[in-house]
């Protein structure tokens, strides 16, 4: 079986960096991407010591999506829409787009949920992207924090929704290579509309509880 | 300390009956509300041999709200806002109502969240409660078929939101007393937007994954 390459569109910052590192460390080629190619190096060099097998490469955006066939979205709501349209030509035809972002705006310090009119952020990209890219939202309510300790347990469960049961099924055997990481399947897309929510939910958790790491595990399941 | 007395508004379904018995053993005095005062007095009946210390009794809606300083809505969404509206005169200066209710239709037998003007049901309870009765929404992401099974532990997390803290204080504080039920902080009332939801989710993965108890714990907190 060939590796998988998973490219990280926007992938320098903190969440990328811990998606990187847990990807690599079960065994997926990464690739490290960014509107500025030379950040993205500098990203991979900070972080090849703590990587695993799988190769962590750099690159720029539009290069990362057009040589893998699975991106995950990891820039920033406010980014997340201009960031496909400007590179909705590059990806792969059959590829699959990992929606990671969430609509979180933070008033005062207080974050609140961005209510869109199609519901969901992934349920907004969607309707920007080309019809021949799959797209499935996932690691949206782990703690950026807990990802990036990357010798700290996941110890949880990650929500997978997606435009189709393969989309899905996709996202969740990837999900389900990260050790600590159980894949649930939440069903198609809209069910972004309560995953992107529980993760304001948890940020708000964190600043009531005064912790880092709120994050859920589904029991009965 | 007096005991505190609860009614259960509309507390003679699936749902009512787990609270009933499970707050009867946690000790408190359960006034079951109904619509026909003889069907609370059924359901007393009925479930009398599995409650605990705390005493359970029938009345109507009207009467059971009237004598509790605590009151929980039990009703199914549909019926929620006119069982508030017909008795928004019964409840005492200072009670509480605890929201247990979720809007949720099924189409074709797949669950769907209604959207609801106001966000949520508990919001929109708040528009249709006199401003002496404090609100917060509890108990709603519970399995009813594991809350009616009282000798099984509950075993996770209970979210509680509230129009003010003393409010959410209040309810955490009886969601606390029933064994095996963590509550959880989950903010002002406009978190009943996700949690909600979250029960629209949970149905779903009862119904994905061939389950029946599908809940949820928050790790890290």
């Amino acid at each position: 079986v060939p590796e998988t390459r998973i490219a990280l569109i926007g992938g320098t910052g903190r969440e990328g960096a811990g998606l990187a590192l847990r990807l690599s460390r079960a065994g997926f080629g990464v690739v490290i991407g960014s509107r500025e190619a030379g950040r993205a190096e500098e990203a991979v060099r900070r972080l090849k010591p703590q990587a695993g097998v799988g190769r962590l490469e750099a690159a720029g955006n539009g290069a990362a999506i057009a040589g893998c066939d699975v991106s995950l979205l990891c820039v920033s709501f406010a980014h997340a829409a201009d960031t496909v349209v400007a590179h909705r030509d590059a990806f792969r035809p059959g590829s699959l787009l990992i929606d990671v972002t969430v609509p979180v705006v933070f008033d005062a310090g207080r974050p609140r949920f961005v209510e869109l009119p199609q519901g969901s952020s992934s349920e907004h990209l969607r309707t920007l992207l080309p019809g021949h890219v799959a797209l499935a939202g996932a690691f949206k309510t782990l703690p950026a924090h807990l990802l990036a300790d990357v010798e700290a347990p996941l110890d949880c469960d990650d929500f997978v929704c997606g435009d189709s049961a393969e989309s899905r099924a996709r996202a969740m055997e990837i999900v389900g290579r990260i050790p600590g990481l159980r894949p649930i399947d939440a069903g198609s897309l809209d069910a972004a509309r309560v995953l992107e929510r529980m993760t304001v939910l948890a940020i708000r958790l964190n600043r009531r509880y005064k912790v880092h790491d709120a994050r859920f595990r589904v029991l009965g399941v």
